[in-house]
């Protein structure tokens, strides 16, 4: 089966993906739900039509938050037609006219939020990244929290300064302790960092407050996956966080990709769950595997210079799965809605090679991160770029996620 | 001058306040904006074309975001002919047909929440209740966090389970840690407990990303005032909180009064802002009195019991303005936009008599609390119904905000 829309060898947006963005274009400034397919987007305002009524109304909306709160057997209609309609001999291919209007080049388009971000929530499910902050600040001994195992570790982000990838990320200013026992100083982050995420967004109608959603239920609630860089300022942070936890260091900006990769066309990539020693309680529990080998790769560019990949992880790192933190975060009665984004947590693998921050990665600033060209790095500096990229890969199929980038920009003094 | 609506002696509802809600009726189920007046809500969709066209269509929405995001010069101008319509003489007491539609009882009225809240963010701005907290976790000698003095302590809270006074709150499941060193066990919270609060509305057009708002500024963008209770599992909170904040034990619901008390109507009774010692960056500095004498009272009512007041405390106690939450919630550049909610932490005074949460009251249930009747408590029982009232008075004059009223229901087993 292959499409009638020219689709290059390695695309991340083979008929196996159709991933859903919101995007614009300079001749149609309204924001519209976008399919990305090979080097186009299907725009599917305009073939709304040739869709199921009942779902009409959520393809001509400007976000995906109608379409997420359908739930999953209308994502499936969605799926399945969109892929039938981009088939070779399809009654879009037919109508040429209208396919011309429909399938735009992603050069030519706007990316935008695919939702409006109802809340965020950041969870600290790698057990690799909790375990290495855990050596650098607390020694080996005592590295992973007491509650660690037990429960997802979570808390509540920023939604408003969850932003689309290319939005530059401005070096902040804040309060620091850059000696103990002295009194904190005002300036600029000194210690600029990146954390290479995996977020998806909650789908079907939600709960409300005072009801869970079991572990074995909460896939109904996934809609789909976006890779996350969440930029954290690390001087601030360590001064700021006890004992209410992150704050201004880290709703300086949110950056995610802008397509989001259903579940669907990760679900030939399942993998099992990672192994939980101990057992987790029964709410955590769930039989069906939702884990997923997706492979992230982290590159840095310097203002003029070249990119050079400092790190590649992948998503199966992860300890908790999706599944746990829906059922942990719901599980005092908070209710969810289609559009919160939940992200996984810095994603670190084993290996140095596979660390999912420059903390890590230049152990708290010990070690050179060495880049192409002959620049080191410990930490950001100015101009740099830093892009995340993600995909599953088997058999010459490729689900890919697009980038997730951003660019540092100077401080601005007071 | 009066107004030509009757307000009884001691309402809280004064031509001095109006307040702003968002309320429906049986027999409009549509919600809209109203303003209370004496025991009456004004309809101001049913009057928005006797005010500026500018201000109509935020008069005939279904939330105060438009009239939040178009700042302090239309909130004067919405609020001054508010006024005009509701003295003696007025067009629309002229207008008997008009009045009569447009001036509906309270007691026909459901109210709802008064904005869509974007985000919420929960400061602990209160000196004597992060000290008390202190001693207890931490003993005398380390109460306050060394961070404490420096900034205004905050973090980013659930912006989906905030709930409009009236709502019922389900006791949570969840996990907690009874014995140290021993796995934690899964069950019904035991320590369910309430923190007085009082919140704002971010009002203005919001900043973008990237940008800061100085204290200096802050006041343009503060709406105006409700009350809060801030619900809190301390059992599960103790067990989850290191190293991230407070997740699950806040989220399980959060209660604010539905009535929106503007700034305007709490200037006369500013009072000086707390003296801070030692003296604050200079991002936090205003000169600007903006702490207010509002007289807050923490009432519990037992299933079929009298209810009794169990703490009095005042907003004025708080360390931290407003002014000085909203420069330091952007210090890092994060946005904020209209129909942010910022709330103050617990607010208790220095005497035993005014703490704002059952943990200080019984002293993590070292003490007992007396109820009217003979009942006691250390933490709320299924059934408790627990209001809190705020007002300011002077010379007859009293602003009040209506009640922030909860009630516990039992928790569902799995």
């Amino acid at each position: 089966m292959t499409s009638f829309v020219n689709i290059p060898e390695g695309s991340d947006f083979p008929l196996e993906n159709l991933p859903y963005g919101v995007f614009s274009t300079k001749s149609n400034p309204r924001k519209r739900v976008g399919v990305a397919i090979g080097e186009h987007v299907l725009d599917l305002a305009g073939v709304a039509q040739l869709y199921a009524p009942a779902v009409q109304d959520a393809l001509n909306s400007e976000s995906l938050n109608l379409l997420m709160s359908l739930g999953h057997s209308a994502w499936n209609v969605v799926r399945t037609r969109t892929r039938e309609l981009l088939l070779k001999g399809s009654v879009l291919e037919e109508n040429q006219v209208l396919a011309q209007n429909v399938l735009i080049p992603q050069a030519e388009i706007e990316l935008h939020l695919p939702a409006q971000i109802g809340d965020y929530t950041d969870f600290y499910s790698s057990i690799h990244h909790a375990t290495n902050v855990g050596i650098m600040f607390r020694g080996k001994e005592n590295a992973l929290m007491p509650n660690w195992r037990y429960l997802p570790v979570g808390y509540h982000g920023r939604a408003s300064s969850v932003v689309v990838s290319g939005t530059p990320i401005r070096r902040p200013f804040g309060q620091t302790l850059p000696v103990d026992g002295q009194p904190p100083v005002f300036g600029p982050c000194k210690l600029l960092d990146f954390e290479l995420e995996v977020a998806f967004f909650v789908g079907g109608p939600g709960n409300q407050l005072g009801e869970r959603i079991s572990a074995e239920d909460a896939w109904q609630h996934v809609f789909g996956f976006t890779l996350m860089n969440d930029w954290s300022a690390r001087d601030i942070q360590k001064w700021e966080y006890v004992p209410l936890g992150p704050f201004t260091s880290k709703n300086l900006g949110t950056t995610i990709s802008p397509w989001v990769v259903p579940v669907a066309a990760l679900e030939p990539f399942v993998v099992d769950n990672f192994p939980q020693e101990p057992a987790v309680f029964p709410y955590l529990k769930h039989e069906r595997p939702f884990n997923f080998d997706i492979k992230l790769e982290i590159s840095l560019k310097p203002e003029g210079g070249p990119e050079s990949v400092i790190s590649k992880s992948n998503y199966k790192y992860l300890y908790w799965t999706a599944l746990q933190q829906i059922a942990h975060h719901t599980v005092t009665g908070c209710n969810v809605r289609p559009g919160d984004l939940m992200a996984s947590g810095t994603i670190s693998g084993e290996t140095e090679d596979s660390y999912g921050s420059m903390l890590e990665l230049s152990w708290r600033g010990s070690k050179t991160i060495n880049l192409e060209g002959g620049a080191t790095r410990k930490f950001l500096q100015d101009g740099d770029e830093l892009i995340i990229r993600g995909r599953c890969e088997r058999n010459g199929v490729r689900i890919g996620f697009g980038g997730c980038a951003g660019k540092v920009l100077p401080a601005i003094p007071l």
